[in-house]
C-alpha cells in the first residue's frame, strides 16, 4: 500500500483519538472522541494527530480525510488543566518543545497529499479553531462557533500558524479582529466573512462532509492533491515561480490517467471512471 | 509610436483572435471570436494573446484593454478536442512548453502596463475563468458563470497562476472550494464573494467595460499603469520594500505632468486636462 | 518607565497633532486637529506623527493607541496647498525623502508593540484612508467614507504601503478598483467588504474605539503587542517559518506573568487580573 517504506512500523493503536476508515473509497475519519472534556486536546492528542497525519501521507490508499468531534462541539482547544496547567511546570526548552509539536499538526495538514475537511458542530475554539482553519474545507452546521481564545489565556493570537492562516482566509481586518479579541464567531458570520466551506442544515456537518470526502476520493485524486499541493505552496511564491510550478504540474497531469481517461469518456458519452493517477 | 523598437515586425493579422483599436482614446478590445465553440481557445488563441499582449506592451498609445467573447458566453477554456485530445499526443518537452505559454498569458496581463478588463457574460470556464482572474477588473453581467474546472478534466486547479490569484482575490477558503471542486459560481455569488468587480444589468458587460476603459484610457494613465504595475509586485514584497517602491514610485509622478496639471486645474477651479504621462 | 533610553530628549510638544493620555489605563489618543481644513495633512503632521509612533513606542506605559480626527470628518488627506502645492517646487531628492517620510508613518503603525485603533467618522481620504488602513482596528459610524483618492491628484493608488496592505485586507479585486478608481467607499460597503472592523450606531465611533482601547490596555498587553506583531510579519513569511515563530512566541508567553494569571484565576473562579506581561 505504501510504496517507499523502510524500518519504521506502524502505529497499531491510536490511543488518543479515533480513527476509521472505509477502506473501498479511502476515506480515513479522523474523530477527537473525548465529549466529556468538549474533545480537549491533551500533549498526547497534539502527538498522535502528528503522527497519524505522517503515516496516512505515506499510504496511498488516503483521498481524503475527516477530521470531526464527537459529542457536543468539535474540540474547545487545549486542555486547561492537562495543557495549561502542565506546561506552567515546563522549562522553557520544553515549551518550544510543546509549541513547535502543535505546530508541526498545523503543517501536517496543510501539507498532506490529501484534502482535510473539518466536520465542525459546536465550539471550535483555540487549538480547535486553528485545526480546522488549517483545513481545506470547513463543513459547519449552524451550532458551530469559532473562537480564536489565545489572548484571553495571556497568549498570543499567533498560535499554530493562525497569524499566518487567518488572514489569507479572510482578510487582515477580520484576521485582526478575531485574533486580538479572541471573540465567539456564529456560524453565520463565518459564513459571511469566509471562514467557512459550506453552511449546512442543522446536525449535517458529519454526513455532508462525509459526503464530500467521498466524492473527493471517488474522483481525480491525484488531480486533487496537486491542487492542494499548488494552494499550500504558491501561498509563499511570486507570480513568476507560481504559473512555472502550475506548468510543471499540469504536465505532469497531462501524462497521467485520469486526464485521458476524461477525454475518452467525453468523446464517449459517458461519465469518467477516475483511478485518481 | 512605441518609443523602443528594434529589428521584430508587428504582427499584421491576428488569426485566432478580433483585435479591435479605439485609436483617439487609447482603448484596445479583444475579443474571443469562435461563438459556435463558446469561444473555447486553441494553441493558436494563447499563442495570439502572448504575442498581442507583449506587442501592445510597447505601444505608448493603448491605455486600456478590454478583453470580451462573443456570442453566448465569454469563454469555456481549452478546446476539448483541439487541446484535451491534441495534448494527448504531446510528449513531456511540449506539454511543459503548451502550459509555460498559457502562463505566459497570465502573466502578460498582470505585468502589461495598462488596466485590463474582462467583460463576462454568460460562461467563464477553465482557461476561460482564469484569463478573467488575471484582468485588473471583471465586469460581469447577471449571466456570468465561472467555473474554475480543471479538476473535472483530471488536471490541477493551479492552472496558469489561479492557485496563485484566487486566494488573494477572494481569500483561501473560497479559492479551495472553487478550485478543488470546479463548480460553478454565479453572478451573485461571484459578487459576494469579491470575484467580480461590478455587476451589471442584463447584457451590459460591454458596454459598462467599454465606458469604464474610456474612462480609465482619458484619465492620468500613467497613475493608473504604476497602480496596476504596483499592486502586481507588492503581493509578492514584504512591507518595507513595498512603502520604499511606493515612495519612488510617488516621487518620479510627483515630477509628472498630471500632477502638476491637477494643482493647476485645482487652484483655477476646472476639471483636470489629463495627459497620462 | 522607559525601559531603554539613551541621550535623546522626548518631544515636549506636538505642534501638529493633539496628544491626550490617559495614563492610567496606557491610553494614548492623537487627534488630529486641523478641523477647518478636514484635518488634511502637512509636512509637519506627518513628521510629528512618524517621532510620535517611535517616542510612545519606547514607553512600556502605552498599552493601546487611538487615531481620531477632530470635527466633520477624520482626514482629508495631503493637503492641497501645503502639500500638493509644495511638492511641486520640491526637487527629486526631496520628493523621495517627502514620500519616504509618509511611508515612514505607515511601518510605524504596522511595527508599533501596541494595537493602533483608527475612529473614522466622515471622509477618510487619500493619505487618511491610508493612516486608517494601516491602523488594528478601523472601528467606524454611519458617516464614514473611505476614498483612495491617489489617481484623482495623477498619482499612483500604492502610496504609503496601500497596494501592500489593501489587498491584503480586502483582496485583489476589491483593492484594484478601489486603488485604481478612487471612489468614496460608504460604510455599509465598506463594512460589507471587511474594510472595516465595526460599524457602530451614530456619531459613536470614538466612543467605542476609547472603551476597546481601554478593553485593550487593561487586558493581557503584551498578548495583544505579540499578536499584532505576529499578525504583520507573517504576511511576509512563508508557513513554515510562521509556525516557528509562533512557536518561540507562545513559548516566551507562557513564561509570563499573565498566563500564570489565568490558570490560577480560572482554577479559583474567579477573573484575572491581567499584568500585560
Amino acid at each position: 500500500m505504501s510504496p517507499f517504506t523502510g524500518s519504521a512500523p506502524r502505529t497499531e493503536e491510536w490511543r488518543h483519538l479515533r480513527l476509521t476508515r472505509d477502506q473501498d473509497v479511502g476515506v480515513a475519519t479522523v474523530t477527537l472522541a473525548r465529549p466529556a472534556k468538549l474533545n480537549a486536546l491533551t500533549f498526547g492528542a497534539y502527538a498522535d494527530l502528528r503522527d497519524l497525519l505522517a503515516e496516512l501521507s505515506r499510504e496511498r490508499s488516503v483521498r481524503a480525510l475527516v477530521l470531526a468531534g464527537e459529542g457536543r462541539g468539535f474540540c474547545s482547544g487545549g486542555d486547561v488543566d492537562e495543557i495549561i496547567g502542565a506546561t506552567l511546570a515546563l522549562d522553557t526548552a520544553r515549551l518550544l518543545d510543546f509549541n513547535r509539536m502543535t505546530g508541526q499538526v498545523v503543517r501536517a495538514i496543510r501539507e498532506c497529499p490529501f484534502p482535510v475537511i473539518a466536520a465542525v458542530h459546536g465550539v471550535a475554539a483555540g487549538a480547535g479553531a486553528v485545526l480546522a482553519l488549517a483545513a481545506d474545507f470547513r463543513i459547519a452546521d449552524p451550532s458551530a462557533r469559532f473562537a480564536f481564545l489565545f489572548t484571553r489565556v495571556g497568549l498570543s493570537g499567533g498560535d499554530m500558524g493562525a497569524a499566518y492562516l487567518l488572514p489569507r482566509v479572510i482578510g487582515l481586518g477580520h484576521a485582526t479582529r478575531l485574533l486580538m479579541l479572541g471573540e465567539p464567531v456564529a456560524a453565520a458570520e463565518a459564513e459571511r466573512i469566509g471562514l467557512i466551506s459550506e453552511l449546512t442544515g442543522d446536525g449535517r456537518a458529519d454526513a455532508r462532509a462525509a459526503e464530500l470526502a467521498r466524492r473527493l476520493a471517488e474522483g481525480p485524486a491525484l488531480a486533487y492533491a496537486q491542487t492542494k499541493a499548488l494552494l499550500t505552496a504558491e501561498l509563499d511564491m511570486p507570480l513568476a515561480a507560481a504559473v512555472e510550478l502550475d506548468a510543471a504540474t499540469q504536465a505532469l497531469l497531462m501524462n497521467g490517467a485520469d486526464y485521458r481517461e476524461f477525454h475518452a469518456a467525453f468523446t464517449e458519452k459517458r461519465p469518467p471512471k477516475w483511478q485518481g493517477r
